[in-house]
């Protein structure tokens, strides 16, 4: 069984030690949707039309989130962050949400994928509460990789 | 069917005013997983008896974010959080996470709920990404809330 | 001559002591405006009528950064804002912000509505320099404030 | 006319992709002034010849937002900056603000340069504003740039 | 032997419940010193005659620490300060600070002062290194606190 | 004597330009300690051996400390840390933090050890207060650093 890279032999969290690492090109693909009714789904489609705010508010918040993911997520380092794409697609009763991050940097950009996903469905949450307070966020997942020593990898449950 | 409160009449953003309502004491509880190998999930259980640094890390994370979630989401009010818990459960081939946030205020704290638990389980992604890339978040869903003019809620769906 | 209510006798910057001050309900509107070519202000208008992105994000951005003073102003006092509002227009050659701030509470909110629209603004420019980088901000100022020991105020000057 | 380069063909924010980009030296000087009575003007000179924090503390607000402008300015690349200078000049009726940023790295630092200015005159106006609120803070321009494809660029309006 | 008032009966980290607390007039001082080669402190000093900045500088930075210290210290509560105030002494071979903290809140601000006088003596550190690398920070202790439940408390040791 | 590199000719602090300085691998080692009753260190040696939070939290904080150094040092350049380790000693009546920072730079990252070790030493202190408030925090310096133009240098006072 693998061991975790971020616990000593002691167990305690530290941040890893990259040092030694060359920079090479990162990308990494996220996914997640937020799952709602289709009364919910339809007041967002219909907005969509006139100005559509609630896509580009959450397309905003996750962008910054990927730029603030080593501040809240504890033992990630400090990235230099190339590019950030988020795709929303509002579909009969979902909102999903793709992302794509990439770096030329020493470490993965997971993280940063997974949280801008992840902030941009709970702006989505927030914006479209007051219709429906029973949607569930869920399928945030990593869906690919490039990059780094461990090379490139893909998710291979159909999300 | 209900209208967006977060937006104008022409569609755009804004934080909605909440100027004119009285503080009552207001209370949420979210939930949400990761579900991963049952090799990851028992990595961190029998880390978890040598000191727990995975889930005191978590914790800690998700705490932190229920105190930064204005920051992050866009249309969010800044409020003065009286308490944050979070339990975390590590099951056969999952991590459960259920946060309770607390405040004496004028908007509902479901938002600091749903994000102290959605930065717990990205820490946890983060922390076990090195045995299974493929674990997936989800199940990210208010279970409750209390207080407020829209008084109290529960989910009917058995999360 | 008033003095400096953020200075001591020594002339040294402290946050002034306001721990004996009723809340009340506090208002204030700033404005601003970019000045730009009417390439640039057309190009905007235009994308405006697909989906609007430049200004969504530069209102998000305002908005966030209403609720960000404190952290960036040095000697504001950390305040519950109750609403923020931001209005963009789109004019000949130049794009305009209003920025309405409310707070219940012990301080005025002149600055997190001058910060707010003084970061949409450069929002505007950073989306839209690949155009113009000779685009110019200005008439920043307060528009109006309301509430608290000193009253109502507006500014007499034709912005 | 020249595309947006931070909307993709829909018309959608996002972080441009700049992994391919060579980092080489950027250097943005940006300028701006806030305006006022010749009464706080002399507040401040006067303040200034006994300790000055007034200014301290509006370069210290400068510097520290430069530093922060990707946290604050949606879809600005996080840089690494190399320097940050600012010089403030009590005028007749004025204070005018000069800000230098150098980065060695994939973009220009244009964003920074404006953004440490523009902050530093909202520390001043907050400091000031209990002496005149009727200040305007304006003429916030790039006043040249060196470094990137895109070469120098010198602003050829008289600031 | 007491209790830890952050940890549940299985030693989990949380922010303990506030909500049925009624707000009071807190106010905590606290102190600190970073020594150093008397070549540095009149180093210092002789800066002072000329404008000050280094004692400006850490000021600054304390009092933004002071505002930014619930989002540093994992299970302080966020609070609305009512003022804060650090006064600097350059002695013959230390630098002495000392932070005052008020608010009307339900907690008390101990954390806030000493992260206050924390970080201005970091910035000490940080302006004088290059003239002494051996400097030392200590003796940061609380000096008094007023107001809560627990009321007045004084310490007994002449830091 | 040696001049101030963080001020100019007339005193103004600065952010130092390091554009020309060649990125090389830095490593600081900095210390500190909380004193306290021995019945609060015996404690946090009791809730060590059921789950240890109050040190796993210390060390989470000060990881967290050490990646934003410089948005709470005004005059500190952002870096791209490599590594982060603390070390938590829980002795007779007091607990010692050892930090070990680590990053391939153009600057060193002395202020990330030492801003890390005493965000740990103040998180403990929140966690303990509850039992004593005469805790002081000390002995906070650099051990030793590793890299960079000035090269090793090693404290010889015996911390």
């Amino acid at each position: 069984m693998k061991v975790f890279t971020h616990l000593d032999d002691n167990g305690a969290a530290n941040m890893v030690d990259v040092s030694a690492k060359e920079p090479t090109l990162r990308e990494a693909i996220a996914e997640g949707r937020i799952t709602m009714s289709s009364n919910a789904a339809t007041a967002i489609r219909e907005q969509l039309v006139v100005k559509g705010d609630v896509l580009a508010v959450a397309r905003v918040a996750g962008i910054m989130a990927a730029k603030n993911t080593s501040l809240n997520i504890p033992l990630c380092h400090p990235l230099k962050l190339s590019s950030v794409t988020l795709d929303l697609f509002v579909e009969e009763d979902f909102v999903a949400v793709r992302g794509t991050v990439r770096a030329f940097d020493v470490t993965g950009v997971e993280m940063e994928a997974l949280n801008a996903v992840s902030v941009a469905l709970l702006s989505v949450y927030d914006m479209v509460k007051s219709i429906d307070r029973g949607m569930t966020i869920g399928g945030i997942a990593l869906v690919s990789k490039l990059g780094g020593r461990s090379g490139a990898w893909r998710a291979n449950h159909g999300q």
